[in-house]
């Protein structure tokens, strides 16, 4: 077979990407090699799916034969990806014995997210279960990277060797930050609310494992796609901790823009003449809609658990919070709306430290969609990840790039 | 050959589709039907894009073998798709007489486009040479939809029966409207300056041609990818002609959102307290940087050629009209900036009616988004095409139609 026209351009910067955003977006090469290693993908995929499942159950679900599945189930097993269940589980197939289900001690990914306010580190197996976790909660404003990222290192270290211990093998690290991340996806350019700029994370965390660093609301948003049976393909994915992030899904696919920086929503102008921003504008809809800001129009000093003390302001009926809070839905609503004019998404999605505050944020937002939309107005959910989002979207981030291309596990590629 | 994992989801409304806004975007079948009609593709775009081309040439580019390539040929010069060149003519191939050139006498591409002060017809051949063109100016503002389409169809015939006499044979019919239109590519769901909503174009149009209806910028934004080779593969196209247009182009496609409503620029809100829009919104750009807005700004009666006489007392020097370009071009960076945030594209692109205003209008816009980027600033550039830019995506959109899938001239599919 040979692709349509248009499709053997090769991919170029700005493209979008399938599934993981770096490793997994590949598509891999038109040769016997690569039909092989699609093959191995789609085995893995059916199973995790659909599984349990026998051999032959596979095979008429990826429509290959029989003897070629099972030639590609064997790899699968001896890399670990796949494991035999005993005969004396039960199972949805009529020969117990064959059920083919996606290993629980073969490889994970490990997520790691760099918050302002803390830093955290899990590992997710190849069924998508969370099988180690770490927290330290702290503030990373204005600290270097290195003592930062020596702490995290420790984190990783401590979850890395707690899924050894549960049988698992870890694939790769994904680390969740807040700022702009380079297409090298190692460069964080400019995280204000970190207070770094250029900084390549490589040399700072662990050498042993594939490395890949993207901003977390881009995290954030591929987590809602891929941990959410409900979610749209099309939408944008709204985040906070300090600062507001955005991303943007369409078609199923992550939009990343030429450099990376796409999704920057908390950098859309609200009002051409508001206050001044960190990355140079004014008027942007952090000023309006971010934790700092909020706090401020509220009469609050902005310390300790932030959104927690947000919450919990307003569900106690405070006036000043309550009117703060519609003031950043009123804000989001406006940037929202020229999202929407320009994305036609199925739906806006409110994710990160922004769910806590879903219920105070929601009407004034909505309100604001409607009166300016003249059409139906975009339907906003908010996602149940909630603030885990980032960091379950970093591990699911390895533990989808393993699916996509199995061979990379086990010295098969 | 199968496909990875995630391609082969069907596809979804608000997914990115390639070439053709409508018919060439779909993935022709993954059956030996499917893969002669790719390779019949393959074939034309070789051709198309490198030719005169031997037999030998085209086998040699697209990866197949010479007798393979001498069947489809063989179809494609049966169909009127491509024809031989004599002996006699010159080409940069050893054996002259064998060489391929794609047809200048088989199906061609009508496009027409409905302005809000004209109509509009071309029709392009295969090479992509215009062969003829009428045009008829005079308002449709405030007209019904049935009396501004006879008056179209009445210039359609009129192109297509010179187009036969040039011995082409009208392929298609595109029609370029200045506004929202459904997924459907029928019916215009909204167009405010025309003051038609809801309007199924299909039955008040020539009933012999398959027919594809879509916003002007969305044509424009084709256009510009396909006509102008150094245009980026990742850009926000921006045009006007009474309303603001815009087209988002993300690798090389357009992006056209769940409705199919993406891209609509004109009414991302500037300031969120500004004038009311036709939309339901306040504060849209359409009323900063909209012909009207602009007219009013400068003092001046909307009546006759009016980017001409913006365009004209500009030029001599009148401040009113500078100052009120001024205003204009803030707005657009205004918007601009927060579409940069969202897409991160390569380039900003001035199209339709604003490129003959872009030397008024570039400063301030140029200006504005400076100021608002605290890193690499986007570039901006003017469409060369200029307000041709729809009437030329329209026509073109159904010669790629025609190119992507040459199977379905000629009877051969």
């Amino acid at each position: 077979m040979t692709p349509p026209p248009h499709e053997d351009r090769p991919p170029l910067a700005g493209s979008l990407e399938w599934g993981d955003p770096r490793r997994a977006g590949r598509r891999l090469p038109d040769t016997q090699q690569g039909m092989r290693r699609r093959n191995l993908s789609r085995v893995m995929h059916a199973v995790r799916e659909e599984g349990p499942l026998s051999r032959a159950a596979v095979a008429s679900r990826i429509g290959l034969t029989r003897a070629a599945v099972s030639t590609l189930v064997d790899e699968l097993i001896r890399s670990g990806l796949l494991e035999e269940l005993g005969p004396e589980r039960p199972s949805r197939v009529g020969r117990p014995g064959s059920a083919l289900a996606v290993s629980g001690s073969g490889p994970c990914g490990i997520g790691a997210e760099v918050g302002v306010d803390h830093l955290a580190v899990c590992a997710v197996d190849l069924r998508g279960e969370v099988r180690a976790r770490a927290v330290r909660h702290g503030t990373n404003r204005g600290r270097a990277s290195g003592p930062v990222l020596r702490e995290l290192t420790a984190l990783i270290r401590q979850v890395a060797a707690e899924s050894e211990r549960e049988g698992l093998s870890p694939a790769g690290l994904a680390v969740a930050v807040p700022g702009l991340v380079a297409r090298d996806a190692r460069t964080v350019v400019r995280a204000p609310n970190l207070g770094w700029h250029d900084t390549d994370l490589g040399p700072l965390l662990p050498d042993d494992l594939p490395l890949t660093v993207d901003n977390e609301a881009n995290f954030g948003g591929l987590a809602e796609l891929w941990l959410n049976e409900a979610a749209p393909r099309d939408f944008v994915h709204v985040s906070a901790e300090i600062g507001i992030g955005g991303a943007v899904v369409v078609d199923g696919r992550l939009l990343r823009g030429t450099r990376g920086f796409a999704g920057e929503l908390g950098h859309v102008p609200v009002r051409p003449e508001g206050p001044a921003c960190v990355c140079g504008g004014r008027g942007c809809l952090e000023q309006y809609a971010g934790e700092e800001a909020v706090l401020r129009a509220a009469g609050l000093e902005p310390v300790g658990n932030r959104v927690g003390l947000l919450a919990e302001r307003a569900a106690q009926g405070d006036k000043d919070v309550r009117r703060a809070l519609r003031g950043a839905g009123t804000a989001l609503g406006v940037a929202l709306t020229g999202a929407v004019n320009l994305l036609d998404p199925q739906a806006v999605v409110l994710g990160g430290a922004l769910s806590d505050l879903a219920p105070w944020l929601l009407p004034a937002l909505e309100r604001e969609l409607a009166r300016r939309s003249a059409g139906p107005v975009c339907a906003v959910s908010v996602s149940r990840l909630g603030p885990q989002g980032p960091l379950l979207g970093a591990a699911h981030s390895v533990v989808r790039a393993v699916l996509d291309d199995p061979a990379t596990v086990g010295g098969a590629a």
